[in-house]
């Protein structure tokens, strides 16, 4: 017999986002624990606001937000200096970034590069044994474009541009890739491909037994697949670093920069880590919290891989990319007034503006890669007199 | 020559934590982008309150907060019923979460333990060759007494439980393991192991060369060493979901589930998944956000492992594992004022409560689990009229 | 100055697959060391036999071979009974794969299937920033008929299906994906990839820059990419094995090794490893070295994932998936005599004949399989007289 | 009801390891198959070498053996200059790696350390819930001593050097570390751990239930935990290599290769490969055959991380650690015929030998990686005249 259970959350059935539900809750959590929310009750919204964002509304997390920039870029969607809005309470967060988007701007500024997009939803049919998976696969594959306009009918925006494949046992896994536009995409890709799998399910010879996600859309969860096949986007940032400029700024030269990616890399690579890199989730999570992002996916979007070279003059290319980078200016916490402020003085929102959005996040990213780096190196070698690696055999 | 470089942020030298330099900020914005920052303003608390927080203090993200729960602890700290506030602005996700603490709490409770607390820092040593670097290696061994108290001596509450060892080429990868108590314990590592470098520097025949970090406390990063070796703390709820629960909430039954779990944990393995479950992001971040930790975690602290068993009676044994939940009741943002009321609504504010907390969010992701395992299922099925795997082999 | 060398290797200009050179080399190595190596000059055939598959000739390793059998299949391409020869030096692999094909004939044989074939190479081609790089990539696809073409003018056998391709900061990483028919195909690869690259180098606008391999085919070594995107050919072995014939022949219950199951794939998950079973690597090398195949190849080839369900009527349903499994009928070594008696003997040596002995390495690691996870099993509860979790919550 | 089952492998009850015996099988398998198993028969030595060896011994493959060498070796273990026998079918595979021997010698030779011994079987405890396990856990660490003394009783060569515990829901996975002298020892550390398990179980207060593996070994198979703790040896193989002789004899620069490199290593980052370097798994391949190693260990030993610095003279340092490398010098298929003798004129035969062997693996290795990664780099700009990134951004 199921034990008794504490009491409910009051809800009001018929408009639970107003201020009265709100305050109502807040005095049921005041009764139960004697904490008030005082706070928390301190939002500058009308709870409309968030209907289709949260339940059973109590208030807001009131998250500090730091201004950091200018940073210059020269992308192909993001060009010009922007200033950049990053929510966090890490006290040298935002000062931190905000060093190495100096560093970046006096070298000429960060360029940065959408090179691909891909949403998912992954569901997996289940068959008697591998051979009827095989050829269901092969039936997929036939069938993409009928299989393309189902999914396609239930969504305005999202196109489905593949479907990977991969036989595991009696099962084949399908990942549909989708170009989801301006919005992060979950719930746009979840429904087209229920939709695209009932299809399926209907016209295979025999009928098709799945499950929506076999788990490997991976979504909110980094994975090895996603480097590989991108999630959400795929964005490049880089930029050639001169050695006066990282030498004057941040007392570091790029000869011992590269020196310590060497050693950095390797750790990375005996780690198994998701980044070969710095710190990219910092930088993401204070970003996505300031724009309405859905902060879980900080799982996902944190992977990257740095690749560098030393240059002949001694400068320092620098490149990053984050593989599953999951944005939005549109639908999700993007409408919401704080954030939507912020999106806006980044000309990030609304439609046409993830690309950009997209580049923004990854030259923010870099700056602080940039940062982060130096400081290891300079706070170690400045204490030390001694350059790293300066006897090595 | 660097390039003209837009105009810098505007900084109070004397004080920056006022609200005129918050205005000023935003007032800058609007001039170089038009917009109002109206909303980003309406913080309700003393700037001075973020000193230590954020650097450019402008306002404030406004996140809404959903009321979820009850759910019934069994937990070493977390014992009895608690209501959970969950920062979100992905709808559904509070209901979601609801719906499982409801299961679960019907079932008798989820129980949660913290079986290890290891926060690191991972110097690395760099040699001629690989046998000084092993030779080094012996001798840290030896001294650990000495530099325990060397990096001890630079913080009242961190303890150096252990220094784990990676031989790597010429180097020698050292990740040492503390106890930081309620702090999440970045930064305290962070100084607390310069220091133990600083002294193994000046007392190591010959002297030796460190970076502050070789990558491999993989901080801000998920990595498959966090997952064997702990980071922050490894934190376990595990729960017996009855049957008849199950299908009366869920309509799902337990052997489905159980079924259904199979395909997808060898989905997560193919895929290379940093967690075999669902989406504990999701409740990670939106704990995270309320109660002021650092959501940058979301990476490392988003990695789980689940482990089932379907039992004799048609029961159904439940577990997931956090190996790297990194969490604080003490320091950081937790003494925001909304996130500071959000702990304390929680009873997890402050000294001798990160355990406590830890075992919490434990439990709100067991939570999440059961209720997104249990739709998949069931959206597939109900239109389905099909029970997975019914007339399997 | 670079220091005396030691003397080299005699070797004969003209002709050095002789008896005479390969035991002029021999009386060098005893004239440096002393060691007679009689053994390793009694090899059975004549010299010439081996050009083209090992430089510097002296003799042969003797490896000792077993048979196991007869294990039945319900392959597409092997069906019936098959002896096995297993070439190891390590006591009780040959008895316990034994006793697995035992086992899996006895249940009505072992169902296997090739699903995919794809053997690579990957070349990757650097530009000066990414979005150069991404409009190359546009370039490729559109171009893929005659990069084909080129491609395949270098061989008679190798189909180019596809190319991969995967964004990295300026470069383009491309895998091409090929059928090699009965050939391993590592150098057909290779060779047609060179050719195709040195077109696309020819026909891109401005040109290209390439290296051959950018380390993404990760051959002779295990990676997600290859678990994800196959290397070789992905095969399945799978069979419903019959509980009371698992109890009878080892002594186990479904039940429990199914149980075990649960354990031991966790324990995977968490280990980060290339497998989730038990020792594909065994069944693998013992048959690769009988046969001819390239040993280094175990290093792709032992990676699987198994997937198991427990059926209602308490039997088990038992499916391996070698997503790498490099295999070959035809040229390599497979054409030595001992080796090509091993192939002959299952009807494997030649043209059209690698599917089927794809199917043969996939059944007998699962024989394996069978019988390692239940001496595993049984050892234990033999010892206990208990069962694994009889008393789970 | 079983199916009728082929006939089965003619077995001699008394002795089984006969010329007799074998041939009988063969004459069994020409009567099934067809196929006279001549060179397979044709073996050098008495059948009763093989016992403990093999099972239904038939013969053996032949498998053809280069001489490659000599590489001059500056380890602790490995002084001087080796000739090395490499078994292989893969035609250049010794011309390639004999190549890499003659830049490493012409530099000066390579150095070579083992690092790290540590050969495991991993059981795992199953209890009721997590903080069971965590007891256990506690209580194994206090109870080290007797366990050690219980593990070590059945040995006369293992040490048990520690035991790495690994908590997961309701388990606690222990990962015995030995130290098994010249052999390989997974028989040994197998016994000794249930030996263990059992003084564990009888001792535990209240009991312990146990799988002497829970995967958590990963035997015959890779897997990042692997990477970091070590299984077998841990070896490190370095070199200075003088960029003069490597564009005397590789026709590459050193600035050349290390870009190379550069790509190379992000390549295996994106890929999630077991190995950031070229091919270790041929020159071990080709050693373990040879030398009568359990070749299906080149699926844990073929595991390799590259670090390389590009020094100020523009020399290269260049070193790879191999975390899981498993060899012996004595026991297992060391003392056949052939085996012996390759491994006797590396004077690396019986006692005390093991960690020399282990070095001249390496070294070999290291061999491999200069001469592919440099014919990789020659082969295209000898085509292409031109370098790799002269024009680099």
């Amino acid at each position: 017999m199921p034990e008794a259970r504490a009491t409910a959350v009051p809800r009001h059935k018929d408009n639970d986002y107003t201020n009265e539900a709100a305050a109502e809750r807040r005095a049921f959590v005041q009764s139960r624990t004697g904490v008030e929310l005082r706070d928390v009750g301190a939002y500058s919204f009308d709870p409309s606001a968030v209907a289709g964002n949260v339940e059973n509304f109590i208030g807001v997390a009131q998250v500090p937000i730091g201004l950091a920039g200018p940073l210059k870029f020269s992308g192909e969607h993001a060009r010009g200096d922007y200033y950049i809005p990053m929510a966090t309470t890490e006290g040298t967060l935002v000062a931190s970034y905000n060093r190495g988007m100096r560093l970046l701007s006096e070298c000429g500024g960060v360029k940065t590069t959408v090179v691909e997009r891909a949403m998912q939803r992954s569901p997996v049919f289940v068959f008697d044994d591998a051979l009827q998976a095989r050829e269901f696969g092969e039936w997929v594959d036939a069938h993409f474009a009928a299989i393309k306009a189902a999914a396609e009918a239930t969504t305005r925006v999202g196109k489905l541009g593949s479907i990977y494949q991969f036989a595991l046992g009696p099962m084949r896994h399908l990942r549909f890739n989708y170009d989801t536009g301006d919005a992060a995409g979950q719930n746009m890709t979840g429904k087209a491909t229920l939709a695209a799998c009932q299809w399926i399910a209907a016209h295979y010879p025999g009928g098709a037994r799945f499950l929506l996600s076999g788990n490997m859309d991976t979504d909110k969860k980094h994975s090895q697949a996603n480097m590989l096949l991108t999630r959400g986007r795929r964005v490049v940032a880089e930029a050639v670093i001169k050695n006066d400029v990282l030498k004057s700024l941040m007392r570091v030269d790029a000869k011992d920069l590269f020196h310590a990616r060497q050693v950095s890399q390797a750790g990375a690579f005996l780690a198994g880590s998701a980044n070969n890199g710095q710190h990219a989730a910092n930088g993401l999570a204070a970003l996505f919290i300031a724009t309405g992002q859905d902060a879980a996916n900080v799982a996902e979007s944190h992977a990257a891989i740095v690749y560098a070279q030393l240059l002949e003059n001694g400068d320092y290319y620098w490149s990053i990319t984050l593989p599953a980078l999951i944005v939005a200016t549109y639908g999700g916490g993007t409408g919401l007034p704080t954030q939507r402020q912020c999106l806006e003085m980044l000309d990030c929102y609304g439609a046409g503006k993830a690309d950009k959005f997209a580049e923004i996040c990854a030259g923010v990213v870099l700056s602080g890669e940039t940062s982060l780096a130096s400081a290891v190196l300079s706070g170690d070698w400045v204490a030390s007199h001694d350059r790293l690696g300066r006897n090595r055999p």
